[in-house]
């Protein structure tokens, strides 16, 4: 569906009237989980998940039928920096592989069932150095808003976004570096696997982000078009589609996140429909997290993007709305309460 | 088929000579892991999983089509103590629950592609009350390791073993206290959902237990026969089955884990074909993890029993395969690597 904006305000207004979820699916699963064959809580946070996604999906007996997975790819200005230990050509041979196949997204979708989608931005023209000038202008920016927007599919009962970039890391670590303070250190991690002084200087690169665009940075979207890229800002569209029209979301990693909290400064209320998919290796990640309140359903020391951590944690919640709409209750099954 | 032992000194023969892993399947799964086109130790525990399971299913490139969970019903004397939160009829009534396909273990199969195999064990017959007698005769506790045994589906490609038994946290918490040492109330947790008073006399019981069989715990399978029960034996029995025949396990919670311990005090080795599945709220259950160098793949608060953390965990080790045997080389994609 055609996205509803055509302008920064335009996408700004979405959060002014934001859908709750549902009550009385909430109270009809919640009233269910209580008379179901096991002991109270001993499904522990499966049950919390389950309730909701049931208010989400406004059914108090929900199905996980057909989650989406959609990928976004983006080139980045710093990647010509050295950021990143991997050459910025790979992002279009990534996307390639995606198309074919064989990369690990494709495997786990197949394991998760769920659909993907991949969007590829404008690859051939890397936004800009964020060191010298913004990352995207304000019409590339609505543009990638958009198009994470228009990505949705909203007759799915999940969402996990993801993405691919060369140096994307070092743009999730400025934005969360300019929305949640601290020093450029504080934020910029291994990502695909620089350490030392390629570390050091992606580090550097971060701080002259912060520093060359310091005066601007209290607008998050004003941050995101600054320091971020296509693929983040995405995310963020592709997120704020499935807010409005109710559909759940499982974050990912760093990279995902950071983008996610770029609308969590717009209003917390913005992220009411997503849960963390995983805890990323990526250091930074768990301070995001913890800015948004998200507790990660998995730990596996997962850094790969793509959205396969949150793709890992499609069949936890399947499991958790499965035991929610499929157990018996204690009359049902003639077992005696405790 | 029919379990190779008919007497205790059989089973104790079965650690003598034990298969190793294929060595060679390890080394193929670990060369093509290098090659994948992801960042190296992207996928962090998934890449450790995944060439574990190799080494069990002797292929390099492996697949998981076959899980199998066998949930072992038994009844306890110590029931009758007020240990648990629920009726000792609870049990056969469960038993009813899970053939007419309404507990959560049935729900987590579906999602996880998984069999279930049901075995009750003499439930008109509970065991012995440990604070007073041996929970099992040495024949009792042979059949009960045969009856795990035999439920063992070799053909399958992933084991887990779960188990019904109210009274079962007591038995496993003094399982537990004989094997490792530490007082009752360092191993002796809520259970189903006891505490105050009824958590005091719980602790109580276990204590009870382990003063009148104090001369007799050197024996691992001494312990599980005198404070055990007969689907504890029967996991334990199962767990050795999956060794023997090189089917690779993932424990679940508090009381699978304390059975398969038994097995770890014969020799360690005997669990080097099993990996953690969880972590449950069961207090208990981490520090008996720890004994066995055993890190849970997930920790979401579960103390259902059932096998139900392990059968979550089963499309976490399926995400971990299809990652490793079907994703495209760097080569094979055309990707640069880094």
């Amino acid at each position: 569906m055609k996205a509803p904006f055509t302008s920064l305000a335009g996408f700004r207004a979405v959060f002014e009237t934001l859908p709750e979820r549902d009550s009385a699916a909430v109270e009809a699963a919640t009233a269910r989980n209580e008379q179901l064959t096991k002991p109270k809580g001993a499904l522990g946070r499966l049950e919390e998940l389950a309730i909701w996604y049931a208010g989400w999906q406004g059914d108090g007996r929900p199905e996980l039928k057909r989650p989406q997975v959609a990928i976004f790819a983006g080139n980045h200005g710093i990647a010509a920096r050295g950021v990143s230990a991997f050459p910025p050509e790979v992002t279009v041979q990534m996307v390639a592989n995606y198309r074919a196949g064989g990369a690990a997204v494709n495997q786990l979708c197949k394991v998760a069932g769920a659909s993907l989608t991949v969007v590829e931005l404008d690859l051939d023209r890397p936004t800009g150095d964020f060191t010298e000038v913004p990352a995207m202008t304000e019409e590339d920016l609505v543009a990638a808003l958009a198009a994470g927007w228009e990505a949705v599919d909203v007759e799915a009962d999940l969402l996990v976004v993801g993405e691919m970039g060369i140096g994307n890391t070092t743009a999730a670590a400025a934005i969360a570096a300019a929305l949640f303070g601290g020093s450029a250190g504080e934020w910029t991690g291994r990502g695909s696997g620089v350490d030392g002084a390629a570390l050091e200087g992606k580090t550097l690169v971060v701080a002259q982000g912060l520093e060359r665009h310091a005066e601007a940075l209290s607008d998050p979207l004003e941050v995101l078009r600054r320091l971020g890229g296509r693929e983040l800002a995405a995310m963020a569209g592709a997120i704020a589609r499935a807010r409005v029209g109710r559909v759940p979301v499982i974050l990912d990693g760093f990279i995902c996140t950071s983008a996610a909290a770029v609308l969590h400064r717009i209003t917390p209320a913005a992220l009411d429909h997503a849960v963390a998919g995983h805890v990323s290796a990526e250091g930074a990640h768990s301070a995001v997290l913890k800015q948004l309140g998200k507790e990660p359903m998995l730990s596996l020391g997962m850094r790969l993007g793509e959205g396969t951590g949150a793709i890992v944690a499609i069949n936890i919640l399947r499991s958790a709305v499965a035991c929610l709409s499929g157990m018996a209750t204690f009359a049902e099954a003639g077992v005696s309460a405790g």
